[in-house]
């Protein structure tokens, strides 16, 4: 069966069933007259609504279509099975209902007041495929304005999970988290993101790259979220292009392009390196020729490589538990977390064996466990 | 088990699930990568999105909690469990997916906005608990700016099983529609909407009385709502009270207030007058004291007398018609078709039994098959 069949069959993948049916018996008190006692309920006593319905129960996807996968801005409806594949996954692996929202505009206030006009519907908004640098904006306007947990998880999923690989990597390498130097070529959602929870982590060295070479405090096309950001990290070692700064850095981190590291690159930097290429479909380098170059280990965002880095690891659980501990909002010393969390499952890693896999049943319990007493 | 109990033991009444779980084998054609190709081809020709994602299975079911049942403005928290209860309903009669969008604005062109905002991600909206005159510029906005069907089933879904109620009852009266007089009372979003389908089904005399009395045209206090109407029904054929105008009078339709209908008035009117006592949860009139009185048939809206108006005979069909025949927007004639489908489901009406029971099988499929061919 390929793709387009197994959406058709259905038609989609998800669907609303009764947690228990409707019968003569039960439907005055589901429905009119019953109903009446709780709205009033809820009504004296809004937090009642977490008891009462399924709004605790429930996070909304959402996108405006403008990033989608690595395919570009496509629109909401060519979204849409993106969107409600990630609810299908919240269900499969946290038991979590989601529902996808796909935004008829790609106006970043618009978007704003979109989600928290239907925000009292949700217990938490997990922001999708949303382009750079849009996305900060409106993640932080959200998180300002409501009191359910926002995320957006193709920065903090992502980021979340590549420091757990991190952590494992360090440890078979018997590097200090703070000695090292990390290049991160790519300064988009993911890029910065990532950066961000590296720092928060302990990383004291870390130099970014986008396509016109490395991030100095000199360049002067660098937007608002690029310039903050080389506030945080300060001055890298050096400047240049990739090719520059990678001379003696450890640690390569790729949310970039396909094809943007070669195997001369890796020869350069310091012994044993660790390459996560994650550029999708294809990686910045492909794991055999980073081996052959001298990589201790390589990992990519692929599920046909050793080592994925895969964002399925992180976001269900992290909203299970935010629902479950009512958290009002995330901050990155969840995901923080959330990263140790994951690393610790993987008692033994090796070269291939970094992170838990996907359908390791352990996941889910273990991040959703850092959210108790976290309010 | 009371209300409160039956909502709090599984924290509400709906839940996502999947139409087939999740597996190693049918992840990368549920999600990445394989889902990067329907993506695609919804990319070159948006209408596949109703055939590969639930979008077209979905109705959105929102509110702004400014009328929650007959409680008044409780905002969208308190009306949740409503919204929810209606989304099962959706589910348990006519296998329509439903999602409750509980809002937290009230504006007017806020709700429009946001309503807009999230329609690509359904395949109707349903529209509920909104507070009169704002409910009908809402509706009509959202019906000529959205290409997928938009209802606010307090006025529609009421109106057209008020007909259906009708149709069957004058036929147990050997009456015409066009020769009857109809006294409705209250002119909020039921009322408005009830007048309006009952012209579009012959009706000829009907007048309209609210808190003030009789509307006439001399009347400086009506909104624009029912000026409009009073242009299409006609000038009443008295003016006064509601004892002033039902002398001689049919049928009597309250959706009004509790008790405002006396046996004394009923006396006055035509022999053997139907009278619907629609105010929720008490009537216009018990139905005991109408028979007493004289009524032919008494109809209300309560589950535990007969002849119950119900909105479930309705719109869980008409949902399920106008999604699986892609219409793009209902219409009166639609309603009226429906009012029909349902009335012709009871062979012979009696005085007690005039419409089909919500739980009867027949109800939507009948209702939902006078969508074929209505795009």
């Amino acid at each position: 069966m390929n793709p387009l069949e197994f959406h058709q069959k259905n038609k989609g993948k998800i669907q609303i069933s009764l947690i228990e049916p409707l019968t003569k018996e039960n439907l005055p008190l589901a429905y009119t007259p019953g109903v009446a006692e709780v709205s009033l309920a809820i009504s004296k006593n809004k937090e009642l609504v977490n008891e009462y319905t399924w709004k605790n129960r429930v996070v909304a996807v959402v996108t405006d279509g403008s990033a989608v996968l690595g395919l570009g801005n496509l629109g909401p409806e060519a979204s849409f099975p993106v969107m409600e594949g990630k609810a299908a996954l919240f269900k499969q692996f946290a038991n979590v209902d989601a529902v996808p929202i796909c935004l008829d505009t790609q106006d970043t206030e618009e978007i704003i007041k979109a989600v928290i006009a239907i925000a009292p519907s949700f217990g938490g908004i997990n922001l999708e495929d949303i382009s750079a640098p849009r996305c900060f904006e409106i993640e932080r306007a959200l998180r300002e304005k409501l009191s359910i947990p926002v995320m957006h998880d193709d920065q903090h999923g992502t980021a979340t999970v590549v420091l757990a690989g991190l952590i494992n990597s360090l440890k078979l390498r018997d590097s200090k988290i703070d000695e090292i130097k990390i290049v991160l070529s790519g300064a988009g959602a993911a890029g910065i993101a990532i950066t961000e929870l590296l720092v928060v982590a302990g990383v004291r060295h870390i130099a970014l790259v986008d396509s016109h070479g490395v991030m100095t405090n000199t360049r002067e096309d660098l937007n608002l979220e690029k310039k903050k950001l080389l506030e945080k990290i300060g001055e890298p070692w050096t400047t240049g292009s990739l090719s520059d700064i990678l001379a003696g850095a450890d640690v390569f981190v790729g949310v970039s392009k396909a094809g943007v590291l070669t195997e001369d690159m890796i020869r350069i930097m310091a012994k044993d390196p660790i390459i996560f290429a994650l550029a999708n479909p294809t990686p910045e380098i492909f794991p055999e020729q980073a081996i052959s170059a001298g990589a201790l280990i390589v990992s990519t965002g692929r599920s046909d490589f050793p080592n994925q880095i895969n964002n399925v690891l992180a976001f269900p659980g992290i909203f299970k538990g935010a629902l479950e501990n009512r958290l009002s909002q995330f901050t990155d010393e969840h995901f923080l977390k959330v990263a140790h969390a994951l690393a610790s499952l993987v008692e033994n890693p090796t070269r291939e064996n970094i992170l838990p896999g996907a359908f390791d049943e352990r996941v889910v319990s273990a991040v959703s466990s850092i959210f108790k007493d976290e309010k």
